[in-house]
């Protein structure tokens, strides 16, 4: 079967690596103009020339990032069956429908309001209580458009920076950690969930992935179970679906979710069964699901900007090495390291021994140190 | 670091597959003119007119076959490091000289003679007695150019069978099984040896490789380590070794070695930290070799002639499909199964679980089940 991926950087690459072994063949279709997958045939149209082209030779079509024009996405699916379906890029494309979902299917989510002008965000800190944080509808992921408003005075500035002609404002929300849930659904509405994954960001980046997530209770796991089934089912969606979540004092408010393989799933590679790059393949091409339990205790460290020095990570015996195979940038994640362990306490130490060879990691700040 | 691979199959796939997350790139080499690998660049060039064009492509040389000329490694050697050396690839294409290797490191191995005529076939087969195995002293592999002789008069027949001009004879081992060595060495000189496996052959093929081998004694491990240790640094080697070995109720006797990733390693994809593929990569890339420790106890199935009923094997949560996007066709490795455990007992079950699915597999006859 040939999987055609829209997009070309590491997601794609990596449901490549998983999808040979399956006998899939892979080819990217790359809107940017500069793919990194490094491996399977790349069609670059950055006027959206040969679209058709790219169909004439795939079976199935998947995508490895969601801010692709949905126009896009429906046509390919008159011809070509896409998983995800349209719907699910359409609503994780605009926080307003994304978090509108939510609420209808009873998933808790941060107070929010719409903001269209300087005033009305305003309107909105001053109801909800700062501090905001004012986000731009569309078009924002990685921290990008985005600021924090520590008073409804802070509307202006926030409004000019962001620059965008309407935000959703949220109420900020006093949480004791970051935590995301991978789950996939196959073609058949069958739904398996990974453990979930404890998540530190730094400067909007996600930095460390800790799975499963230390001393989480089985009740809160099991009603993030019910929230993705939930979406994944509304959505009728096939592949993998990350829900990424912030664990308060209250129990658990989701934040946003992707339509695609995530950043904070990659610590499967090793750390669980089945990848969950497979599971996502799998579920594309119609097979059925694989085992998504883990195996023992696992951490994965991104490496982000620099490369840090290689071969003393590659020294280290409880490592996995995934490079990406692009060039050194501030920010960039250019790969990642799953680190391996049988007991929490230990997976913390080799996290540190791998860190300190990773000159832009922050010191390791989770469940795990407090 | 770009690898030229010489030979486009399936091992040269998995080499690939596991060494574009160490940020590699891979261009083939293909003599036969029926490339499989399915991914990468590959140069298909039966008359031997563009390798000065594959090494103006690549970095470092290494292969997924022995049974290449000679002259070409010694060629490539010339102007780009070759991992492992021509010396290697020549005593593997020569039981003669390999034997003889074997022997001057004291390295057992079975009573061999050498014969170039049906007379001097019989005049071995009554030195050694019978049964005695007859083997082209060259270009054997997979059990083609044997025989067994039962009696020497069985000569004429066997030379005739075999039509070679120069033959090799070996007393028959009574051995209780088949076991196997995997160990790789790095271009410091570093040695690291996977646990040995126990293969199970049907029809002159490998079917099962179970690893680590069940009850297999501390002190006969640590015998063959010393003796691929010795191969390895003789040869100066860069790279995986496999050593071929029986087990008898005297020890171990080696059979024959193969300069190369090899059929009864491939448990390691999933069953060890780093697998042979990784290691020969990072041995011939010139990085620090990664940990050979098994995670559990697993098993390799091989899928020969027929893919069986995959759906099914996938389903199964303990396995891992490695397909190799090959046709159908009797006695062709299609792919493989890797099937992990914590307990050898479990093992047994979840293998015959497997091989329900896979028409051509026989019966699980291994120290498992005996």
């Amino acid at each position: 079967m040939r999987i055609g991926v829209l997009g070309a950087g590491q997601l794609g690459r990596m449901l490549a690596l998983a999808g040979y072994p399956l006998a899939k063949t892979f080819v990217f279709y790359d809107m940017s103009g500069s793919p990194s997958a490094g491996l399977g045939e790349v069609i670059i149209d950055r006027e959206g020339k040969y679209l058709d082209d790219f169909l004439s030779r795939v079976d199935r079509v998947t995508y490895e990032f969601e801010h692709l024009p949905v126009a896009i996405a429906e046509k390919i699916a008159q011809s070509t069956p896409v998983h995800p379906g349209p719907r699910a890029l359409q609503v994780c494309q605009n926080r307003e429908a994304e978090k509108t979902l939510f609420g209808s299917l009873g998933i808790p989510t941060p107070q929010w309001r719409m903001a269209d002008s300087a005033e009305s965000l305003k309107t909105a800190a001053e109801e909800l209580g700062c501090p905001v944080v004012a986000k731009s509808n569309t078009e924002g992921y990685d921290g990008k458009g985005q600021a924090v408003l520590r008073s409804p005075e802070d509307a202006a500035g926030a409004w000019e920076d962001i620059g965008h002609e309407r935000l959703m404002v949220e109420k900020f929300v006093e949480f004791t950690r970051e935590v995301s849930l991978i789950a996939v659904r196959g073609a058949d509405g069958e739904v398996d969930f990974y453990p979930m994954a404890e998540n530190v960001h730094h400067e909007g980046i996600l930095r460390y992935s800790i799975a499963p997530a230390p001393q989480l209770s089985r009740e809160l796991e099991e009603k993030a179970d019910g929230y993705i089934r939930t979406l994944l089912n509304e959505l009728d969606y096939v592949g993998v679906l990350a829900l990424e979540l912030f664990e308060t004092a209250n129990g658990l408010v989701a934040n946003e979710m992707a339509p695609r393989v995530h950043n904070s799933g990659h610590w499967t590679m090793e750390g669980a069964m089945t990848s969950q790059f497979e599971n996502h393949i799998r579920a594309v091409a119609g097979h059925p699901l694989g085992n998504t339990a883990a195996r023992g205790v696992s951490c994965m460290v991104n490496i982000i900007g620099e490369h840090g020095d290689v071969d003393r990570i590659l020294e280290l015996p409880y490592t996995h090495l995934h490079l990406y195979a692009k060039g050194e940038r501030p920010g960039r994640k250019l790969g990642h390291v799953n680190v391996l362990a049988d007991s929490y306490e230990e997976l913390k130490w080799r996290v540190r021994n791998v860190a300190q060879f990773l000159p832009s990691s922050p010191e390791l700040d989770c469940s795990l140190t407090r």
